[in-house]
């Protein structure tokens, strides 16, 4: 294969944004295409969707991030299709050709088994206004719950269900637990935030399960020390506006729960089914694109997915994970491919480095695991912080960053907590009551 | 009048935010009511709507703001009503009853002198949901000029108009001015953001009007060195979706314009009106509610009506501006009004004390008038830093604030530059085109 002249990126993620970075000075021409105007800083989302960050802290823009980088123009715009035979990419309103194609679109959307009504109850994590709409249903939760005067249902609104217990679910389970536990407590006149149930729902036995079993032990305990009701074993078989049912062990079970979030599995982004419809690749269940060792789509060599979109074979041929490290390393791999095919060098096959995991539990915990070190508890959670902002140390956000961790590990506070786009009137209560007058004990009593 | 037990303040803007924090420590129950979650520290939005500052940075979650005051209780509400003979304000669910009651809800509208149909094209900004959204109509301005082929079109799509010259004007029209100068440059292929043209339109013939005559000067020459073109005189007469119209000395002129933005003036909250409805009020042309020299509403003596909502007289009996430190201190001489009646003590008339007005114009330079002391320029600028930081002084949030300023006055770079809430795809380009290509020059063509 010859080396390419134009390189076409799809998607400014951990992915694509690597690839542009590592073809800095070289006689390519680079075209990095995104729908947002934004490269996002993932591994912290669930800090917005809790209050701690703000949406601007985890995102760089695109246009800034490569300013400085001749060779890249960025295309604010959406890919709705590829024509492999003419090799032009194609937007909605134009066409861009390629010479190379580099599809990094990642897993935007969320995999309710087969279940997609269940997203309508249950919102998923994974763009800057899910964060903020969670952000809104808890705080709501808690609102609607100082405003009810009946016990039970008081009970429902401040029961909090998390699916699935890898680093997203046991991250957000976490958080949510400490704004319950620290960040409110004393803010409010009917209720006692304490009071609030937050549940971890997986089906697998142990947390974390990614993890080696020491360190799903350790989590285990975390969740437990924050305040985090762990249910295992446990698969979810219906969700609604009430609450949600989990089989566990042939037997089911009813939760009565107001405020599901769905951390269980996330699905691929259209354009790989788009990409292999024409029969010359193959997707996987959640979407992805099976490539070769070298990332490439079989059968067209200048195509190459990467990311979450990539089903990507590890050393014994499963699937890698969907980790932003995987992403990174496998965008650098990228530019450096295409470097070495410029000068005429031969190209190695793409081999993951596993250079550790981390996930914390709430505020001053987290496990790490790097192999043949394990660390967890506090000593986890400061590599956890280190790690993070050297992960962030291109970004220009790192300090403002760290200033709201300062400020929140010392106060328990949580300044981005705001309801937002909630419409018009911030809360809404259920209609069936009738009014409630404010009473001399400062409670909310239904009129006579 | 007796001294009232229970005082319900609907608002917590700095007007009735300030009543709270006046009556700690003091025997009476308050009920602060409002139907956002937080306090938003409105002099710095326009910071938001141009990206230099995230919601979160200027927001302070309003229960957090009362905790440590066991007599504040928070209820996240609408009032559509009061009711003056049962003493109780009205909310879409429930009632409260008061004892004294204070209306504080601001002025959230536009004021499109009569043409509400203005408003579609025209964006005012007074709420988080405004700065989100103008921010992002004003970096979707460049990103569809990028896509743009026809130079004409390219040419409107870059031009920005404001309408009214008043601090908000003068501000957003300097911060935008410094995006297309300092912030963008370098970031686009077939663009170059410092040719866009920003327009400052005004009907009266000087900048910043509440300012003494040699300010409005600096103002001026400040205005031209940013790069603003200041309209003057300038009666806009039409905005529609393509630019608007101003009458100058009788004669009509048309601007080409995609981008008009509206600070011309502010609407009362409807409040105001309904409370009289019965007559027993009075209610100006904005909406604001003529109150007496004791901020009361003539005739009804136990209603309190402070800050934008309030018709207030000063000493020449003209009404109050609608400034931030008019709302703080009537705010405050609310709570030391209401200590007095509990001590039996007499209560003097409000007295606005004038501590000086600041207005900045582009990254170092600013107005500032405390009377005998004016100051322009750098030592301005670095007065309204100083002014603003002091203000800031109660929230959590000034740490923040001041990194995040030190590091985009070093940089030009603002982190916040995100497009949100723009519905799934970003962008969307006109329709009347056909198909463009991307060509070897980087630059979009129309395809043949």
């Amino acid at each position: 294969m010859s080396a390419p002249k134009r390189i076409v990126i799809v998607g400014g993620g951990f992915a694509g944004m690597n690839v542009a970075l590592h073809l800095n000075r070289t006689d390519t021409e680079v075209v990095l295409i995104d729908k947002r105007n934004f490269h996002l800083f993932q591994p912290l989302l669930y800090q917005v969707a809790t209050g701690t960050l703000s949406p601007g802290n985890i995102a760089s823009p695109l246009r800034a991030l490569v300013r400085k980088q001749k060779n890249v123009s960025v295309v604010l715009g959406e890919v709705t299709g590829v024509d492999t035979d003419s090799r032009e990419v194609i937007l909605e309103d134009g066409r861009i050709a390629y010479d190379a194609l580099i599809l990094a679109t990642g897993a935007p959307g969320h995999h309710y088994f087969g279940n997609p009504e269940w997203g309508k109850y249950s919102p998923g994590l994974k763009t800057v206004e899910d964060a903020t709409h969670i952000r809104s249903r808890i705080l709501l939760a808690f609102e609607a719950a100082e405003r009810e005067s009946d016990p039970e249902m008081k009970k429902k609104m401040l029961t909090f269900a998390i699916v699935g217990a890898g680093p997203t679910g046991v991250e957000l389970a976490g958080a949510i637990a400490e704004i319950a536990r620290l960040t409110l407590p004393g803010e409010f006149s009917t209720i006692d935030p304490k009071q609030c149930r937050v549940m971890l729902v997986e089906g697998l036995d142990r947390p974390l399960p990614m993890f080696p079993e020491e360190l799903s032990e350790k989590a285990k305990q975390h969740l437990d020390e924050v305040g985090v009701e762990l249910h295992l074993n446990s698969f979810v078989r219906d969700i609604d506006a009430d609450g949600f049912s989990v089989e566990v062990d042939d037997e089911m079970h009813r939760y009565d729960c107001r405020n599901v979030l769905w951390a269980g599995g996330v699905q691929a982004s259209p354009i790989g089914g788009v990409l292999c419809e024409s029969g010359r690749c193959e997707t996987d269940k959640q979407g992805r694109v099976k490539v070769n060792e070298y990332l490439q789509v079989p059968g067209l060599e200048e195509v190459y997915v990467i990311g979450d979109l990539a089903h990507a074979p590890d050393e014994n041929g499963d699937p890698l994970p969907g980790l932003a490290a995987v992403a990174t390393q496998q965008g650098r791999y990228i530019g450096r491919s295409i470097k070495r095919r410029h000068a005429g060098k031969p190209v190695e096959p793409f081999r993951y480095k596993n250079k550790g995991i981390l996930a914390t539990i709430g505020k001053s915990k987290a496990v790490a695991d790097f192999g043949k070190t394990k660390l967890s508890g506090f000593t986890g959670w400061i590599t956890w912080l280190i790690v993070h902002l050297i992960l962030m140390m291109q970004y220009d956000n790192r300090l403002m960053v760290l200033v709201t961790w300062f400020y929140s590990y010392f106060t328990n506070g949580r300044n981005a907590r705001m309801i937002t786009h909630a419409g018009p009137t911030q809360y809404k209560r259920d209609k069936r009551e009738g009014e409630l007058a404010w009473d001399e004990n400062r409670r909310w009593r239904k009129e006579a």
